[in-house]
């Protein structure tokens, strides 16, 4: 199988899966018990928070560990609210979000706070004039995607950071596209709050991380037991508390030089395609862009019928978000960016990652043309338009 | 090591790692994709709900995946609370439950809701005729625990949800130390809402679940993607609810066999410690017990040195709820079952599981007495009592 799909998820790398595999049956103890497997316990998630704390510039005590990057946006984002809303009810966003942070917002939309949603260009940016403009007196948060998990667009949140600073507003960003993928230091970028998930950096699923800069006032989302200083009930989850440290260790490490390989392909992928397929197009920012990330709608076809093809194909790929997947509706992403609808239905994402190689984009360039003109061909709107009519 | 704190936390059996390590790194799709190692994800999340319903009496679709008990309490008390806040704003749960409950009625009590907490006999019993006498036309929900987690009090939920169902007040029940180790069918019990944490009954830490009975009003916890038919967002914790399903059939399995084995441990722990040990008492009640758990109070002595003193001794125990502990507050629940604190302080709850055996009973009736002799040595007060004073 051709797995072009690390949007979605990642497998875990084997180095991680032997780091935690000691966690499930022998130092299985309580990190939050006084006995010595117990204090073992402690002693490994508190070195994991200060080691992934280091890899994103922060200190030790503003990582938090959730369930992964939902349970993060939604902390995140309520908590802000609810702990300042006597000070204000404003929050802003974009258009384009993972729903985790859009679903949270309507949500807070039906409890009196006012959200604003900025348009994206094109190419799926923002514009930090646009943040700025929208600014009240009663904003208390401005959240922003670090990079679109369907487009691949890395939008320019150092710019917002440093507004977001210079304005004494609240700064969160949805980086689970973008850690562990690209860059991303929380002090450099004026991050107030952060959501991460190790899936999508070969680190296991159900494990998230939230940063929370030091003096943010928050309220609590998972109430109950001591844990995470307070700040998120639970028994910690160990076994999984060392798979994203050492995915995340391992992912920086490699960054610089995966990246180098990774846009290589990328780039050979979205020329070939367009080159070798009439009627389509590249989405997202072509300079401001995930190393991974390949997303082209094609004219006249449907998405679903072409990753079904490209499954017959033994290449696994997607049609955007696989949160959305059963939906009907075009990606909220595609229409945000100025798609019509048929055209937002016809669109491919190849997200490669580690295992993938040339051999691979390769064979996806020789399959695919032929899988879209075949679905083209089945299509009464392509007959038209080869007959010179529209 | 002598491990009896199975109510912290459980290792992972290896059957139930076994069948966890292959959605690691080789079948690893997001279940909600629709190439085939995402399909295949899907029909083990659909085949494991399935599963896991048929065990509780449920069926498959009431059945929701979360991170753990703590959220499984978070939604389902939250959740209900505001689907139902226009018909009525009363809570009744009891002055033992979990933090997990307790702080979430906490909040709600801040956001106007009024919350009832019942108190408990000497032995942890809440007497269902407070549950009926507290009843307004305002309550919406009645919250109280399965098991308690300190002192293994079994609760009467048979009682209390043929009484919610009677009155139309939906009922939820913290059941994280009762599934797996008593017989827990929610048909039977007449209950609504149960949660369950799978590394209470040897599965993975971090993944819990929530059974919502079909027709239950409930707003979403953790929104974003339209995972768990849209109701919890997150991409799905595949190893972890494979995990989850088959630490459950295990323990529903061999919980015959092993309860009669633990009933004859536990008693002969308890009989022999008040015994061997003047100035001590059973806390919890006697028949209505947990399977595994031991919880005494020593007089004239302190809990977390009696812990210390077992680790040295290599016997991991606890003094209460590992949720708890860094606090120097006696537990609550030892305050609800009407102990002074000085009692309170000197408790020790030994859980007991699957691997404890009657040489390692032997061994702790062996080795305790003397450590609570040297403390009490240790305390001018005891010193008193010798004397013959108060």
């Amino acid at each position: 199988m051709i797995y072009m799909d690390h949007s979605a998820t990642t497998y875990v790398r084997k180095e991680v899966l032997d780091a935690m595999l000691p966690y499930f049956t022998e130092k299985f103890g309580n990190a939050s018990s006084i006995y010595s497997i117990g204090r073992e316990s402690k002693n490994v998630v508190e070195s994991a928070r200060e080691h992934i704390a280091k890899l994103l510039g922060a200190k030790a005590q503003e990582i938090y560990f959730t369930s992964g990057g939902s349970e993060s946006d939604n902390w995140a984002i309520k908590g802000v609210a609810r702990a300042l809303k006597n000070k204000g009810n404003h929050i802003i966003t974009s258009s384009i979000e993972h729903h985790a942070v859009l679903e949270v917002c309507n949500e807070l939309e039906k409890d009196g706070f006012e959200v604003t949603y900025l348009p994206v260009d094109e190419n799926g940016l923002v514009k930090v004039e646009d943040v700025k403009n929208a600014i009240k007196d009663t904003t208390i948060l401005i959240t922003i995607m670090a990079a679109n998990n369907e487009i691949g667009t890395v939008e320019p949140i150092a710019e917002i950071g440093k507004l977001a600073k210079e304005k004494n507003i609240l700064f969160h960003t949805d980086a689970v596209q973008a850690v562990g993928h690209i860059p991303v230091n929380v002090d450099e970028l004026n991050i107030d709050l952060l959501s991460a998930s190790a899936h999508k950096f070969y680190g296991p699923k159900g494990i998230g991380i939230l940063y929370i800069r030091k003096g943010t006032k928050i309220a609590n989302f998972i109430r109950g037991g001591a844990q995470e200083r307070n700040r998120r009930a639970g028994t910690e989850n160990i076994p999984s508390i060392v798979g994203c440290e050492k995915a995340l260790e391992l992912a920086i490490n490699d960054m610089d030089e995966e990246n180098k390989r990774l846009i290589k392909l990328r780039d050979k992928l979205i020329n070939g395609i367009l080159e070798k397929i009439p009627y389509c197009r590249l989405n997202g920012d072509k300079a401001h862009r995930l190393p991974g990330n390949v997303n082209i709608s094609f004219q006249y076809i449907e998405g679903e019928s072409l990753l079904l093809w490209l499954d017959m194909n033994e290449i696994a790929a997607s049609s955007g978000s696989a949160c959305t997947s059963g939906s009907l509706d075009p990606s909220h992403v595609l229409l945000g960016i100025g798609l019509p609808h048929e055209i937002a239905h016809g669109s491919l994402r190849l997200s490669l990652g580690m295992e993938n190689t040339e051999e691979e984009v390769d064979k996806v360039l020789e399959v695919l043309p032929g899988i879209v003109s075949k679905l083209r061909d089945m299509s009464p709107l392509y007959e038209n338009i080869k007959k010179g009519g529209k």
